[in-house]
């Protein structure tokens, strides 16, 4: 089963080295990156990666790569997807798969022609954590939802730059709490409105987002679900939920760097949650490309196909529109003018 | 230092206990209510209260009587209010003052005329762990306030015949919430947006009220807040604080029922929430009535004035309003309206 | 039901003020103290208490006292006790009844011949925390008792004047973990062997004492159980109990100042364990009281009779034994010395 | 760097993975172990370990092999110990090196005789929990140690043939607790007190074991310690340590199977203990095998040394023979016998 991988980034090397470790028969037959660096390189050779191409055509047009994991820049995801779909690859790509909704529907499009699997990058789904509060759920544990309450904030805002093109804060960040909503209600959006404020960093202001925000939604089952989000938050990566319902709450709290608990004059002092998504997370990106490899064996649907790519943008969609109007947005709204 | 009590409900009791107790010199002369009840006359024995009337206003037309506690029904507050602030009486009167600002407006009048001390019934302020989160926050701790989130729920629904009175939740059970987001945030609020459901109890729903909501806040400070209720929570009664700012969170969790932890095949169980209102609030309630004798006392300002009685009215009816039309409700919107 | 204070120390006042807030019908009729200070005076009167006596035997003269409270120093408690039970009274009397085992025989023959009631002051049984463990254990949560873990830690030393007249740590300290170690596991003690080491105050160890012991105990029903003391915590009263068994465990936390946390840069910091003894038990020290004048008004027998007192005196005595000569020690040992 | 195993054991296997994933240029060449199952050979297969031998002599033997892992029963590591030092190899072996004072002196003296490294798997002190109480102790947070508590329970015993040949709980898991003494206070052991009981199974007494024990410590630097252990803990695998000392104290706490929580009628429901000591300690497991091959690389001390394996077997025989002969013992007695 040979794998090649685009995007030679962070993301792409976890998510190399979860494959080599965790999947039996996995090869890394080539990485693509138009900016190969000498850490790059070392990194291919460590891992005995023997293909290293600037142009990631070079990986679609190989025969023998069966599987494409895309971790590109996101203005790439939706444009090297179709192309890979279209030459027979399983494809996992990273999130989102794009800001612009009829790119996603190009890549729909693709997918109904080409029978391959295609799974998208909403790691936390696989989140031992989250999955445990999901399974509660599923077991009756909570009886009927009633509120879900997300919290997520990052250690710290990511370089201007960055949010200049990541679509803004909905699409960037909250994304991950919208496909959250999804995941654990196990119901659709009916309506969203969002407060944001510009309270980290001004330049983010000027780059015309936000940093801060409380985003309020009604669901299709008739629960309610609030997300707030920060940019920074100077303990750490803090990343919860709480799903409260007709019979009690599970709640899913932070992992700490590690179980000491300090007691002294100034109080009882726990570690700080894990700060960095990578480490935060890693399990969770080993256990989502490992079930993506099983889904292409097995030939079974992936935990995440295109359609559940697409949900979240089309919720992140009608909260920047809330928040710009100033009003409570369907999503049907957004679906409507996309022909959805 | 004599006072008369007026309704001698729970609360009325509590009140009367706490002054004994807690307030030196402290006589209750006379408590008052239209139905005495024999266990309200064995506790008035108990107490060494010697006045017992169905009619309230013999406490207001005793000279003696230097402070009214007015624990009756809430549509009688103003009224009372009004009639023992011209008596020339210091009140110290349950929440809310009324659910018609008119009337509150007519107190506010009353004030003016007559030098006589006004306190609300907010006893949250007075807990010791919102106390100490408040202090941490005014100290510096947390930096500037970025988001404000409080959790609220009641361990199950009143009566739906009380509800029917209640003035609705937000301004029943949200109006304390109301309460702490302006006690702790430190600033007034701009404008509410409130989305319910009807998810435990569909008498409530007939009843023209919702159970379940959240509301989201923008604070005239710049940052955002928001509320999360429920009228019933199987665990107990949640009353928990986030406080997340600039330079960390202070958190405020429930007091539990014990400190016992059992682990065992199941998990590692700790006690449940506190299950009511008064058990939880109880130190609170006596700090309540204890700092307002002391302002009668010194003749200083009281903690909680018929203003900060005022407002959590005012956004509760823009909650209302948000929440039946479907749209966010600046707080002006509803002031201009009373001319405030 | 009149009462007589000897003793007008802090615990005296505390045991009054729960006698006149929580008993019904309970009038403390005299204090007696051979120093009576201003603030005792000042204290008395607020209470209404019209007799304040330098000399005790007044109390237990006094043919209307029916209930003697005895809260003067340790080395009067014996005596005092026989005054009081030969003249017919009711006694409560605090901890420890005498270090001499003599002087508590010499108790108990006195109660032989009198028919009143006998309590003696260990105020932990009546903790709400420990009373809800022993009611986990009495339950069978926890199955059947294999190791139980007492840390008992003073925030700071006692002045070394007291620690000279105290009978040393086990007499004075560890005499509550040995009374908690029979109460939580239904199990008399057979053999104790402690260590110890002075590391808190080197002024304790010139007085012939330790400052920081460890007491394993083997146990009458099989099971082990072990106690770690220390003079000094420096974050504040640590009282936590563990009770493990064949089925799991249930352990008793701190309780804390209050329950906000606070997340920053530093970690996840919980409040400090209340900090004062009076604290941390007023409420078990008002439900002692109150046990104690109900078992008199409803003749039943008292929660903490003498020889309850008794035991953990023998328990202490072999500890010290344990640790001068270096070997485990038998209970049986002391009480054949005293012909027990 | 050529590396052969000796023992196919999960700890074996769990060592030659964490030798592949995480060592650079880390090679396998063979594993050796007297009953090679099919599940060995496909894991071996998969690994890419070429030689699988039922003779360890074979790996001894092998000039290539430089490291050699001793994973297999304790009763062969002193003598294969020996065996691959007197062949130039670097050994890590597995605690405990000999249950017999007299073979780990042979082990000292063949490393005496060649300059190899020698690294025993107390894997504890490689977990980023202890480690990092460990440096919260050298940072001066607790000040001076004053009391070292550890709590050691298994989520089941063994099976009593294993106990028959283990040594006793004093040799086979007490050890690891021994050697956290001390790691965590840096200080040897003086002398020690055990106490034990047999209350899990019955058959453990008639191999002539306990199951349940509390062991306490003096520390030659003057501060106390104290162990408790039961090889069954229904609730999971329970590794607690407390060190508190003249600032404070620093606790590690267990590792939790995920941090969700549930709250409902029962209580606030966290998640179990981690259950199996392999999945607790994996990331220990990996740490402990990267150090020792990292000491071999840079020719450094590696961080358990053959001595560091010596003591706690030391403390161990002191143990078994106090609660044999119920009196303390010291170190130096067991110490003098074996002419160390």
């Amino acid at each position: 089963m040979k794998i090649g991988i685009i995007g030679a980034g962070r993301i792409g090397k976890v998510h190399g080295e979860s494959a080599m470790r965790y999947v039996k028969d996995a090869e890394i037959k080539a990485i693509a990156d138009p900016f190969i660096t000498d850490a790059t390189i070392e990194w291919a050779n460590k891992m005995g990666i023997k293909n290293i191409y600037k142009d990631y055509k070079k990986i679609i047009e190989d025969k023998e790569i069966e599987i494409v994991l895309i971790c590109s820049s996101t203005d790439t995801h939706s444009q090297i997807s179709i192309e890979a779909i279209n030459a027979g690859k399983h494809v996992f790509c990273e999130k989102p798969i794009d800001h612009d909704v009829n790119k996603i529907k190009e890549v729909m499009a693709a997918l109904e022609k080409n029978k391959v699997k295609y799974q998208v990058g909403f790691q936390r789904r696989f989140d031992k954590n989250f999955r445990a509060a999901k399974e509660a759920v599923l077991a009756g544990k909570i009886g009927d939802l009633n509120v879900l309450k997300i919290t997520s904030r990052d250690p710290g805002p990511p370089p201007v730059s960055y949010i200049k093109v990541s679509g803004g804060i909905f699409l960037d960040m909250t994304i991950h709490d919208f496909d959250m909503v999804r995941y654990m209600s196990g119901s659709e959006v009916e309506e969203v409105y969002a407060i944001g404020a510009v309270l980290v960093d001004e330049e983010i202001g000027k780059a015309g987002d936000i940093d801060t925000a409380v985003i309020s939604l009604k669901l299709k089952n008739g629960a309610l679900a609030v997300i707030d989000n920060c940019r920074r938050a100077t303990y750490g990566y803090d990343q919860r939920v709480e799903v409260f319902g007709s019979k009690g709450q599970v709640a899913v709290g932070n992992q700490l760097e590690n179980t000491t608990v300090i007691s002294n004059g100034t109080g009882v002092t726990a570690e700080k949650p894990q700060h960095f998504f990578l480490e935060r997370y890693m399990e969770a990106y080993a256990a989502e490309i490992t079930s993506f490899i099983e889904a292409v064996k097995t030939d079974r649907e992936t935990e995440v196909t295109v359609v559940e790519g697409l949900k979240p943008v089309l919720i992140g969609l009608a909260a920047k529109r809330s928040m710009v109007e100033g009003r409570p947005v369907k999503i049907a709204e957004i679906e409507k003018e996309y022909g959805l």
